[in-house]
């Protein structure tokens, strides 16, 4: 498929519809971290924004696409601001948030791998390369967030449930969607849903990823 | 106001006084951080530069002026070198730093918000857009400063006092004087000015942000 | 020496050989990092990519190369796989990790300083920027590999040995070199060698920095 066709597709289809849920989920899972880390209000719009945008902006640097759609279009601005007010009022008892993060965040990983690949594709990214953004947009604003509310991120730990193999197989499947010409709205959403219902079964089941090999775990290194 | 004409205004009047300016004061905050976390010279060094120059490279890198004004103009580069200099001789007592820090620091969130903003009308972005951008060259340098330093971004705080509403103001104060063709050097010293006192006066009267509506506090979250 | 000849004589004969093998060192120093710190395959595949092609995607970012070599040519990206591969399954014993950590990074330092300076300067860039944007390819991943990892960036501590000075020689040896028509596949790796050496006698020696003139050590501030 060439590029313009992709890129025909991605804009109308794919792009405002699956983006701007993502950047709302993403959103609230940002902002209910601020919430379990006892931010204030700023905080928790703050956390909202870089959850939901730093992803979306390091794509749009790494291909090229300046100023990045989030400092161009207001909804993409202004999404992470109404999720970080309906959490502000609305947010669940502190001791269930972890779990509802974790609902939230999958959701975002699995919309974000799948349009951060495509947006790749149709800047001429090749697959394999197209696939790794993929999966930066996906875990960016997510490693952002950690890294300012102090958290290792999750996806380096070995004592939570896999996070990248997700995103991994999403922006994959677009890539081989894309290199076939099958790659449209339905197997977009067809490829986020899968990803998103693989990380939830990972965390359900706690599917894991092996540690280095024969490592002796006696020996210092756990999260201190 | 046309982009033209406050790219003008803003390059000849305000980008080599308050940008310069901005820089020399962060850099100070910078390195008197680097003093207070014991770091050597080298360290000084570089958290002045990262303090200084962060949120003006990411604010370069998102309008796409690359490369960023850091890496092309030598005083942009070596302004945070004579700061670090000055902290690593002249230092105050360890005692008093915490405070001294803060000051300079405001100093650097009022000119930022506002060189941020007006930069960003410059290359062409909305009023809600560049008021986002001007935030985040505000912020930006101390939040890599404090995320090397391995401190909680003070932004996020909520025992702190509010700390990005200021630059909000100074920036959407920006925003409404390029919106109705008021915006100059002296009104650009203005909301400079503004958003620095009321930091300050933040910093003094200990105005804080609320947080999360109800939140049961008792749990788990604080600072650790 | 005109930039496009140094475009020329950069491309064909150093960015191969030279950066390919810093990224190969730069990702087994990432790799065994996250082994020490007991991280998962992905973790250390991810920090392995991270350590390896931070800097330079840093680098091409400022200097405008977009979408960066690492989003462009597939030997940049699958070297760091094939890197953390190798230490998945052949890892040392974790007791002898760190010190063959701080060599191959001490490798990866030496040759990123050449090469970030040396493409620096073929984008244009003038003798102390490019000397500056050496650095900071030099030491950008590692910083991105440490913040993810929560440890202090190993450039800012006092209580380690000096590491930002041999990137600072090996990049102003390079800016010399090229200002006198010097520079070519020879020189270039002399002065990786010669900054590689400089780090490891530093380690060897204990070589460090001063911190703030009189500053009154007793006071809070150490490594928390």
């Amino acid at each position: 498929m060439p590029p313009q066709e992709i890129q025909e597709i991605y804009n109308h289809n794919v792009q405002q519809v699956l983006d701007l849920t993502g950047i709302f989920v993403f959103a609230v899972a940002g902002a209910l971290m601020a919430v379990r880390k006892n931010f204030d209000v700023i905080g928790i719009v703050l956390l909202a924004e870089v959850t939901a945008l730093g992803g979306g902006v390091i794509r749009d640097l790494i291909i090229g696409d300046v100023p990045p759609a989030a400092f161009r279009d207001l909804g993409y601005f202004s999404t992470p601001l109404f999720a970080a007010g309906l959490v502000f009022f609305l947010h669940p008892q502190v001791e269930r948030i972890s779990r509802t993060i974790d609902i939230f965040d999958a959701a975002g990983l699995g919309l974000f791998c799948v349009t951060g690949t495509a947006k790749a594709f149709a800047y001429g990214l090749g697959p394999v390369q197209a696939t790794a953004l993929g999966i930066t947009t996906a875990v960016g604003g997510g490693a952002i967030r950690d890294v300012l509310a102090r958290e290792v991120p999750v996806l380096l730990r070995w004592d939570r449930e896999i996070y990248t193999v997700p995103a991994l197989v999403g922006a994959a499947a677009v890539a081989v969607l894309v290199e076939t010409g099958q790659f449209n709205a339905y197997t977009a959403t067809a490829a986020a849903i899968f990803a998103f219902a693989f990380r939830v079964l990972a965390l359900h089941k706690g599917w894991r990823a092996p540690r280095a090999w024969r490592r002796n775990s006696e020996v210092r290194g756990d999260f201190d």
